[in-house]
């Protein structure tokens, strides 16, 4: 892997306090950012790679904090419904089918669609959670991966068995772009004494527990009528949150879940579009931030999205909460921008190894292309990538200093054969009279 | 101008009750659709020019039921904040040093914008509107335009007068692809002395009104305050309400505005980034469908969006009210799809020419490239436009049966000109000093 030296481009390292850089320069060495900043304060050339960011932004790779990868299988396969519905009749049976190649090829299809638009890093909780270490290691992409941990399962025991080993053979493996967590999938679904043992498997082996979290209203309410408290406190109770934690969606809290929240530096994941699209609600997001709660942004899976684009997510993180408090300064794009790179990258327990341009940290680095016509003229980056940019105008992503994606091309892997694959496992899978 | 066959798309002709065309085809000529419909049922082919369209959807194209073109010049220039400062010490200051070539430029940025995005119909309101036309003359796409009448200007009476003859001049050029409009800016900027006039001119002319109305909720409370009534049913009393209009936002409405709106058959143009951006509200499009009126999309201007994307404004009108409504079957992607075209189309008035794929309509077709990774595995098409692809999708943008853009490309003008002059006129424009 050759070093890196991008120039030309304007820097936005998103380190708290950043300026945007008009002539930056970003500098990797053996996979590790060396040098982020003016280009009059670089060291002189070597014999790095050089890559001309001219009409770039440069930035930090955008971090999905929460998604169900393979689930690109199930891209447009169920929309427009209730949500027991959507799960009952048609998800669940679908995921009954699911063999590990499905898993496989539906991971990297969604790698490519993230590659492509900028995500270098996300945050995974689904079955057979081997199959997206194996997409991930192969695209290039950084991954945090978990199974699902469900209660309900006959084999919760054994599953919960086989993800504690999951994690340890990783760790043993040290591959330097894979996070693992442990994923209980929910409240709901997991029993207190799962949790706790899901819990004491979290502590022993130093690795982040991955949940949802208050997405719906009844969930918070059955909490209530089940514990006499919220499902925050009652985690709480449990004494789960004094475990490094990253929670999706957080949509229904209380002001006491809220000081719970900050108190604890529960990481959130906000997913925007799938609250919109499931009807789940409007998450406090404004509180929460004014609480001094990381908050991060995720896609969830694309049955409930359905694409993997952060910059869509950061958008419309922007949007939602102006109009849901009524107040059009809320969330501002420099903040939205926050939420999907640094914050997310914190939210995951990773803050000290990405989510920003400095130097150390891992070179997980993208150029947004900024000189298409709804780009234009130039004004604050910041602006136009979150209230005009698409996933599609990232022109190269990298990874550890990897170049894996340049001009709308993932390098990595044949992208042709996996959507050839991931098609034909999604024919399988959702076919109903398969 | 060659006559077009569009073979091998999948054809979505968004006529009422139309069902997606595995192996569909579309021709055009002379500017007019010959037929859209199965392959088998095709008249053989003759000499016209063959488009393959292996891998696309072809669909009517994108029709913008509102924006103001010219203000891509202020993108980015002033977010995040409130509505009165943004238009009072931003927008408007900005806007008394137009000057005729600023809105050719910043209208012809737009239009390339568009262009590539789809968008192959805008309805404008803005100053010095002759300078939209000219920059939809020269980029090719269709244009409903018209100037922005302000009671409050000292010489507000002859703009007016101007408007008309605006309207005039151009009926007598009889452009196919310009549709003027008469527009007072809203109620609350116009008085009834004016709005009768208007009234008038637009009966005299034969165009229709375009109009902003009740997009916030303080708009309303003044009409109450001053008339006794709301500004639909003053509209009313005023006796415009039985002249062909579009009505810009429609955010705040009683149910006897609703019900005035559909008896009246008001066209709509629902704008939910705008709504958003600036929090003006939640506007009650799942009730004005309901209710028979017809509701179609526009992105408002580039200073409150900010970009002029169709397919994701139409994205935003299904997410967003789901999660208002609480119910996540409320605006499925079909009716999201037809609001972006034939409702646009209905809602201006040009439900006859444009809007759909059907013989004898005007030949705007777009073929949208779904071989991305974002839009797969194949399913549901319409699915897949509205919940994950972008403008950028777009491949192919015909208006009137002239390729206007394809491959990311403008054909018609010369863009990195038109980029270059706008971000001079913007930079002239939005500069305090200047």
């Amino acid at each position: 892997m050759a070093d890196l030296r991008i120039i030309n481009g304007t820097v936005l390292t998103m380190a708290p306090g950043y300026e945007p850089i008009a002539d930056g320069v970003v500098c990797s060495r053996e996979g590790l950012i060396s040098y982020a900043g003016p280009a009059d304060q670089a060291s002189e050339p070597g014999d790095e790679q050089v890559i001309d960011a001219s009409g770039c932004v440069v930035l930090p790779g955008l971090v999905n904090a929460h998604t169900h990868l393979a689930m690109t299988l199930f891209r447009g396969y169920a929309d427009d419904m209730m949500l027991q519905e959507w799960l009952e009749d048609w998800i669940w049976p679908a995921e009954m089918r699911l063999r590990p190649e499905d898993v496989y090829w539906g991971s990297l299809l969604g790698a490519c669609e993230m590659l492509r638009a900028g995500v270098t890093c996300f945050n995974d909780m689904y079955h057979i959670p081997e199959q997206a270490v194996a997409a991930a290691l192969d695209s290039g992409i950084r991954a945090c991966p978990s199974g699902v941990l469900l209660g309900f399962l006959p084999n919760a025991e054994q599953l919960l068995e086989e993800a504690i080993v999951f994690v340890r053979q990783l760790q043993q493996q040290n591959h330097s772009r894979i996070h693992p967590m442990l994923a209980p999938h929910a409240l709901y679904t997991c029993p207190d004494e799962m949790l706790l043992k899901v819990g004491e498997g979290a502590v022993e082996a130093g690795v982040p527990i991955h949940i949802h979290l208050c997405e719906t209203a009844s969930e918070v309410q059955d909490s209530y009528d089940e514990h006499g408290e919220s499902p925050i406190e009652h985690l709480n109770t449990l004494g789960l949150l004094d475990i490094p934690m990253l929670a999706a969606h957080c949509v229904h809290l209380s002001e006491a879940d809220i000081t719970l929240l900050a108190e604890k530096q529960v990481g959130i994941a906000h997913c925007p579009t799938s609250n919109m699209k499931l009807a789940s609600g409007f998450a406090p997001v404004p509180e929460l931030l004014e609480a001094g709660v990381v908050v991060g942004l995720g896609t969830d899976g694309c049955a409930s999205n359905n694409n993997l684009d952060m910059l869509a997510e950061a958008h419309l993180a922007a949007l939602l909460h102006k109009v849901h408090s009524g107040d059009p300064t809320t969330i501002p794009a420099h903040t939205a921008l926050a939420m999907a790179t640094r914050l997310s990258a914190q939210a995951l327990g990773l803050g000290d190894i990405i989510g920003t341009l400095e130097a150390g940290k891992r070179a997980d680095i993208i150029l947004v292309d900024m000189s298409s016509p709804h780009l234009q003229p130039p004004r604050d980056p910041v602006s136009h990538l979150i209230y005009a940019a698409h996933g599609s105008d990232v022109k190269t992503t990298i990874v550890e200093g990897q170049i894996v994606m340049n001009d709308g091309e993932v390098l990595t892997v044949d992208e042709a054969e996996v959507i050839a694959r991931a098609t034909q496992c999604a024919a399988r899978v959702t076919d109903i009279a398969g």
